[in-house]
């Protein structure tokens, strides 16, 4: 999708894999190579303009390394801080931005001491690598901390108050490298298993709340000096806000606007990292976003009957539970 | 285009490009070699499940030597009587659809004899391979029809009336292997120096007009069984319409649906080749398309800074007088 909307706007895209796959291959050109390859990660450096990323678990070495080359957008040290929910929260405290209270776990004696600290309950997730509800245990009262925490694969983890939330809400905020910032309207977002299911916009949300969620964005932007598109997630509590986690990428959460707004945050993105002025953020429709996850594929042929829908398919030749497929945007 | 929506809705393409081009590839695949290439015909063939056509000036017998191997959509029958305005005009008239009055010229004393019959004025067009306002010359009052008929090439032409239009309407329709039709809703266009600029949706023009335009599209495809997406291009005359010309294949007079439609001509297009139930045509905005066409192209940092403006640029690298470089849909 980055590369459709590079492309509309023309710019070529080279895209780096780290694995053979019998996927649609992304980008105007491929290059397949490991993630640690440094000729072919120099090769690749030298036929572009500017690097940026759509997943954050891209080692920070191969980061910094391309960043001696060519500018990577966002830069190596906020994808470092966001790789790791400690430093993630670390930073947004420093931000002064309100999260979950959390503890620090590298131990089932660190874990049993939170967990008695937080009041019996909590999520312990692992600091490095979790998506979609990945590397996250559920502890509820009388769970054995010893146990737990074998189960978890004892890898350095915090574990979070759970937050027993009215709804959770992101926003997909762009940054230029001039500094300005364009903030699509946000979605509520609607999770299953841990996985993105729905985003609805509007939200619904009292406008205070959204604005409030727009200023804990705009200061995350600016903290960072960041460059590019950001999805930030929130969980509402009355009429407070946390902020759950951050993606510096495009988000699962902003594929509305490829339906919703003239310019989505595919195409905000690739001008904010190409150091093209941004776009309007504005709002045209209003939009409701499904996830295609595992079997939900099979439905395709409803998605491709129903009015005002747009299906988007991501390629991917084989169905697994839990896999993101594809998605559909409906304009209501 | 095609390639973006295919990709979206799960199709693979695999291009096929008669010459070596510094634009961008098409299709997810690309064979670069000449139409009559047999083997080269042969090995594409063996790799797909259809084969489209995105001009209608591809030689005849190369889309029958296709055809032998593999579906061709819409069929060589249809694109043979396209590509040649006369074998055109003579299937519209026999399908009981109007035409502006013609003659066929091929000779300046053909010429004289047929605009003498039209009242002395006429638009000569070569039959074949004609486009943007290529291949045609406007013949008035005392012009010499040697000196005409020899400037024009001394191509086998038609010579038509000249129409005095109030405007030229398109419908972009689309008929599927079951025989479903879907229509787009008319767009009003607007040319200059016989290039399309700009299509208006909706056309602000009277619903009985429209539903004669969609009458008729209906009449066209039905004659022809035709199976893909077809532009029909009409002069308003009045309350008549004429049939200017069509288009076997998706059409810039329906780039608008991009931003109007859920699903537009180009995935409706790859859905009726596919053999797949059609989308809806119903649109859910009100649209401007306007094309950039030559140094427009300087202008494209407006485009983007427009608020609900959507760019679609086309890979080309270089720019040329007359050149259609891309389009700007705006959402009003």
């Amino acid at each position: 999708m980055l590369t459709a909307s590079a492309n509309r706007i023309g710019v070529d895209v080279h895209a780096y894999r780290p694995s053979e796959s019998s996927d649609r291959s992304p980008g105007n050109q491929l290059t397949t190579a490991s993630l640690d390859d440094i000729d072919a990660l120099k090769a690749f450096a030298a036929t572009v303009d500017v690097v940026t990323i759509e997943t954050e678990n891209i080692p920070v070495d191969t980061l910094r390394m391309l960043e001696e080359i060519v500018p990577v957008r966002p830069a190596s040290r906020v994808v470092e801080i966001v790789q790791d929910r400690l430093f993630e929260k670390q930073f947004l405290q420093r931000s002064g931005v309100p999260v979950a209270d959390y503890g620090v776990v590298d131990s089932a004696a660190d874990l049993a001491r939170e967990i008695e600290r937080l009041g019996g309950t909590g999520i312990l997730k692992t600091r490095r690598f979790g998506y979609d509800g990945k590397g996250q245990s559920r502890i509820g009262p009388g769970d054995d901390a010893e146990t737990v925490w074998s189960d978890h694969g004892s890898a350095p983890s915090v574990v979070e108050s759970f937050v027993s939330f009215d709804c959770e809400i992101s926003v997909i905020a762009a940054r230029s490298q001039t500094g300005d910032v364009a903030m699509f309207d946000p979605g509520k977002n609607a999770h299953r298993e841990g996985i993105l299911r729905e985003t609805y916009v509007p939200s619904g949300l009292d406008p205070a709340i959204e604005d409030a969620a727009r200023d804990i964005a705009q200061r995350i932007l600016e903290s960072h000096d960041y460059v590019g598109v950001l999805g930030v997630e929130f969980f509402v509590v009355g009429n407070d806000l946390l902020v759950n986690e951050m993606a510096p990428r495009v988000h699962n959460s902003g594929h509305w606007t490829q339906a919703g707004c003239a310019v989505d945050q595919f195409e905000q993105h690739v001008r904010a990292v190409m150091g093209m002025p941004l776009g309007s953020a504005e709002r045209h429709s209003d939009v409701v976003m499904t996830n295609l996850i595992g079997n939900d594929i099979d439905d395709l042929d409803q998605h491709l009957a129903t009015s005002n829908a747009r299906v988007h398919l991501y390629g991917k030749r084989e169905t697994r539970p839990g896999r993101k497929m594809g998605h559909v945007n409906t304009i209501l």
